[in-house]
């Protein structure tokens, strides 16, 4: 079992940086959808999507998000962490088989308060940014080392 | 089938408001870490988590701000709008049982950039703000109308 592990706060340095690195598949568009309620035929209805200005069905902005908060909530600063705010700006869309990179990099750390300012932006396998964002958490002060939790497959099951 | 509607540019007003309520299950959470991949044991391992400060599983806020996006893209401006920002404050955990009311008002309209700031706050249902937070948005300048596209149902496997 893969083991989730934090940097605590003492440890954090500005510049500390982490990337993570996924690639979108027509699952995670429709589970996204799903737990979101999001059903805008944008994400879903390729007919209708290739109508429109992105010719293509493209990612919810928020599912570009979620891997954001995952690279936080597992590998900076990871487990323990609180998750206290986030700022998005969705600059391109993604698309199914776009592989995108989240980088993370500790901008600012404040001692009084035991907060950290990361910079959180995603780019696309060309390079171009995606997301421009920051988020602001609470580090924990202590050592956490959790166990990953092990998920279910998912499998689709169609309505017709 | 249910359609979409939007709120086209020109008939936004500042004032202009709407509401989506969602209660947070337990294939909620598991849903959203498989499609987030955020498998830090705060949202699923109740044992872990009842531990913690928040002394059991809490949502991704990444889940209670995907309705915040579910409520843009369907009600207000609704299809036909483009996403361009969001920034969120967590406030409050929500947790398994937990209903939260997504609640969406115009609070900005820049006729020369087509664009609008819609306030994007959340309660529970004890009407605690859980997320309080801000979306930037370019509505759509025509009418659009679309079938919601129709989700198959989501089974979940465990792997034991």
């Amino acid at each position: 079992m893969r083991k989730l592990e934090n940097v605590p706060f003492e440890q954090l340095k500005v510049g500390d940086a982490t990337t993570l690195t996924r690639t979108l598949t027509e699952q995670d568009l429709i589970l996204f959808a799903k737990v979101s309620g999001d059903t805008n035929p944008v994400h879903l209805d390729q007919e209708y999507a290739a109508t429109t200005q992105f010719e293509g069905r493209i990612a919810h902005g928020m599912w570009t998000s979620s891997l954001i908060s995952c690279a936080l909530a597992t590998q900076l600063p990871g487990p323990g962490g609180i998750y206290l705010s986030q700022e998005v700006k969705f600059m391109r869309p993604v698309k199914i088989g776009d592989t995108v990179t989240v980088k993370l990099e500790v901008t600012d750390i404040n001692l009084r308060r035991k907060r950290a300012t990361i910079s959180t932006n995603v780019v696309n396998q060309d390079g171009k940014t995606v997301v421009k964002g920051s988020a602001e958490v609470m580090p924990s002060v202590e050592k956490v080392i959790v166990d990953e939790y092990p998920l279910p497959d998912v499998e689709l099951i169609s309505k017709n």
